[in-house]
């Protein structure tokens, strides 16, 4: 079998997931092309190399142009901090390889949309990594909304929650730095939900944006003991929206990651003229299903367990109501983005997507900085 | 017992939830004056003497201003359209006599004042029938909050979904002319969920907002089947806002009458620094409470079923785990506004808190109509 | 109006439900004959006295045969202990009164079935307050059975679980005298849950019992302190028994008073060849419905809100998603026994069904002794 | 790294699963011995040798006695119908291996104690796949047992629910057949909710059973369509016992595979002197937990989400709130497995547990045939 040959760069949450799903990918996806994990790649020479020999990887790089420059290498899959994500793109869009890059795409929208262009230019394959697209109950709601099965959409309410910042000694990590992470729950996990109502909805025409920093400093992560060595806070821990549609829909998104209680909350809510579907990632096996054509004395919404042969890459598992877990996501997400290389076809979603998903979020900090609506603007 | 002389004005929806609180206060809530059901009041006579039978009213009246000048009545009771709320309540404080008043107490900010003044200059009790203070677990949220169970709020969510405007054939009532009911899901929705945050959060400070009518045409309700006999509904039937709040926690509110499976969905979430509640009114005599303060290992949201003795309101019905509905709220109401007039205190809520509230949905009228953030302008 | 006149024996819990049925039936369910709360009775004169005045009676008796042969009346409703149930229903009966009589009906078999020979011969309409059955949802649970919705019923779970012997310092009340009570969870709450499984899915054939008393001693309630005054608990607090229905369906069914969280927790499962039901009555305004008929991917356990105007009971309220509570059932009752006696027909449920859930209390206890199968026997 | 060698007899859905947890283990459960996946074997050589290239086996068997008798393995994992057990586990024990049996351990009594004395005599360790124990949800269930967290337990419900011979085109396969399968819902389903109750509460005292055959004839699985080739369902398909535990709490014990709408439904609930717990594999990342000893106002049961790093297995998968699924617990079994190797000790559960479950099945049976209480027989 023809074998794809796989740099991964990052070895963190992320890097063991995207790993995961390339050693679980052929056993239970068939394909033509096999992934074949090539080579891990980071800094610290020590670490990288348990990381390989954890993950399953067979060579180890501390200077990622070196892996991404080799020339046995055909994807560069990128799951480090955002910051790194331009440079390593634009490496790899020149050497000519395939990217998986992982979201957000870019910290800034010029800087996702030169991303594109480069992939573009370069002509290889781009996937941006929203693996919650490919959870069986996310793709099953596009389907019964693509069959008409809600009708017009006049409501979408978006949410995902966290509450790891809950704790004021929590620390500041590289994700609570603007200039690492390009801002906070809004980029971090609004994006998400930003990805989630274009997949699911429609895309945005305007946003009403508020964010906000409600625990303004912490100590750094050498040293959370003592009390001195503080640093600011530079990115949102609370992000909220209202948004327009251009399928005229009205929508309310919120992001934040001081939510006591909710470990995973992202949800969806969409409420058409012929019915409704709700979401929540931490039930992610099951759709909440209201069909409004149905009498009015015995509809209400259903629970689907999207555990059947007959929903989105379910098949592939096990039977009927057993459950999958949250690291399948990026199983989905490597199958479909090795049979869109068999296939000579773009994989979904791509740098597109991260594009105009960075467009909504660049709309929000604008409308939170100026105090009114703003108008998503889109280079693409 | 000494007795205290009411009139109901109206006697559909609301006039029969009213009468049946003053029917079955005393025989649950205890209390020193007696309330007498003098007399009901409405226009077609034949019906409302009809209702006058069925809701065990003594006397009947056609015209309110009668009713509201007779010199055996005690307190006035508004439960009629909103555009009346403002000639009824001036005449009953002209006349001296305590008022009960529906929500939203007014259509404009500034007859809610004018009517505000005119109580305060007549020295007479007011209460403005926001019932859902009135929901044990909503009254019992309220103590967990002072009591500090939740710490200090960041993040309050308050929705309140309906699905009766699904239907397009639903004809054009009342509540769908601006000029008779004010506004739409805002002013008739909306409007509780103010309440409730004001209740149970904090004053709000600023606002965003946006109001859409998707549903702009219906047939009259004379004949909702001749097609030409068509009307313009000229009131929003989704409402949604952006807050911040006094207290510095930020805010998400929606409200819409166009949400397929959501029947009464009244419902909060507050997140803060200590803990997290839920509520929902379909499932009324529940509150969800998240305590942050436990072992990682072993919190989680837990299900309290609002129905021990211990309980705001619960031990003058029946024993744990017997569940309480709706109009049991316009009886607590009714026994708290009995309660405010044998002790000679303002009952709560009362129409500062209209005045309030309407300072909110007046700045999100604002908003819509600016595009922008909107500070809430309160007269008091 | 015509009026029928009731003599009501008891005021504690059951008699303080059944007075809010008879005050507020005429108000939501309209009819011929005009319930008249004549006279309240129990031992104690200034405790019912003070009953009738907070219940709305006109007088008060303090012997309950002088109640029963009071030539004005023609109702009596028994709201007392079991023991007493077969003496008052005697008296009754031999005056010619109709009859409405709290459950279990009697505490053995031969009493109940004697009761029901006295009405029979007198020819006096009786009701037996299985007050569950009057449940929207549960009635509505049964429109669904009877319309073949879930096809052939093949497996049965029924519970009745509640927590108020959890506390050991719980004292010695009637309910757990088996002289006064006749038994324990097994009389009080499972004959709930036989009545149900009878309602809505077949009559019994045999059963296989258990019964235990966890807790087998208790202190006297006068005294709950003092250690030394104790007693022994004679009845069950924990019962559960299989059971094959005449149907041909297996069933389980629990009760117990133990269960820590479960406050009124009374419950059914119905599985069938086309469908499911579940109900549990913490939540009593939802019915859960699974209808296998629909397509494998979009099918699922739907909640559906058992408040809208087509549901049994529910036009008389309120609109759809304003719920009920516990009361309501009881105004249910009395709505269908005054309508029985308006059309000169017998009400449901009748001692008929108290005969034929005693039949399965008696079977159940004698299998718990015997530790077989055993048939249950009915004399009717 | 010192290396285990494994042979699999089995390649379906089981055997999919057990191959799933050698791949996974080491990439999350770190440890001295590496599985190796030696040989997996079939009896039709083409299929087996594509499961080989799709599970990640390196050889091929398709007599499962070679396979056994290999020099070079040191485990033999038998995945195969329940007939087959014995011989496999007799002719592994001689050949000295180690063995992983899938449940139930046999289709007699006297069979498992053949088995378990088998395996002790020749001393190698032995594990039997009720993979649901490894659950963290249930392993932090048995956790909070152990602290006392709910008491002294009163009473246990466990319930095995699935409904996939609803449709009565399903073909008669294996599992109906009583020679293969030993039998139906009790021993596939209903045996994983016996090692529940064993695990969590206690050893079983006496049962009394109630197995019924609701769907008594089936077309052949080769020729589903031909109405005339049809056969007896020889095994029950609906399993229900109430039992007698030997910590003196009682029990109801549930099991079916006509169930609509529960696909995967094992669940037990717990009930204690101090709180309860209840679980749904549906939902097997939850666990609710009602605690008793906190004030009536406050206390309901809490759902805990069972993905945080201090609960059992979690910490070597994802951050909090990031699910696992259902192979997740085979993998937590085979770590535990390769643990007890590793240290020398007998892994849990194992064929003890075997031969205790199949004698409380052994007892359920003797009870539907004696239609009387039997007492649980146990050899050991």
């Amino acid at each position: 079998m023809p074998t794809v040959n796989i740099a991964l760069i990052g070895y963190k949450f992320m890097g063991r997931a995207h790993s995961n799903a390339y050693r679980q990918v052929r056993h239970f996806f068939p394909g033509k092309l096999e992934p074949r994990m090539k080579v891990i790649c980071g800094r610290d020479r020590e670490a990288v190399t348990a990381a390989a020999r954890k993950l399953g990887w067979e060579e180890v790089e501390t200077d990622w142009r070196r892996a991404v420059e080799r020339k046995d290498i055909d994807v560069v899959d990128i799951s480090t901090p955002g910051n790194l994500h331009r440079p390593m793109v634009l490496a790899a869009a020149h050497a000519g390889k395939h990217v998986v890059c992982e979201k957000p795409l870019a910290n800034t929208l010029a800087d996702a949309y030169e991303m594109l262009r480069a992939v573009e230019r370069a002509g290889v394959k781009h996937m941006l990594m929203h693996n919650y697209r490919k959870i069986p109950a996310v793709a099953f709601a596009r389907k019964l909304v693509q069959e008409g099965r809600i009708g017009t959409v006049y409501h979408y309410r978006g949410a995902y929650l966290q509450s790891w910042l809950l704790d004021p000694k929590f620390p500041l990590l590289w994700r609570l730095d603007r200039k690492l992470a390009g801002s906070g729950a809004l980029g971090d996990i609004g994006s998400h939900a930003c990805d989630l109502a274009r997949c699911l909805n429609s895309e945005f025409e305007s946003v009403a944006g508020q964010l906000t920093t409600f625990i303004k400093e912490r100590a750094y992560p050498e040293a959370p003991r003592q009390a001195k060595r503080r640093g600011r806070v530079t990115v949102d821990d609370d992000a909220n929206f209202l948004a327009r549609f251009r399928n005229g829909s009205a929508g309310v998104i919120e992001s934040s990651r001081l939510c006591g209680g909710r470990l995973n909350y992202n949800m969806f809510e969409m409420y058409g003229s012929r019915g409704s579907l709700a979401f929540n990632l931490e039930r992610m096996n099951e759709l909440q299903f209201f069909d409004a054509t149905e009498a009015a004395d015995r509809r209400g919404y259903r629970t689907i367990s999207v555990t059947q042969a007959a929903h989105p890459y379910v098949g592939a598992w096990w039977p009927p109501g057993h459950i999958i877990g949250y690291e399948h996501t990026f199983v989905h997400a490597i199958a479909d983005f090795l049979s869109a290389l068999e296939r000579d076809r773009l994989p979904e979603p791509n740098f597109y997507d991260g594009v105009r998903n960075q467009a909504v979020l660049d709309a929000v900090e604008r409308s939170a900085q100026s105090g009114r609506w703003e108008k998503v603007k889109c280079p693409i």
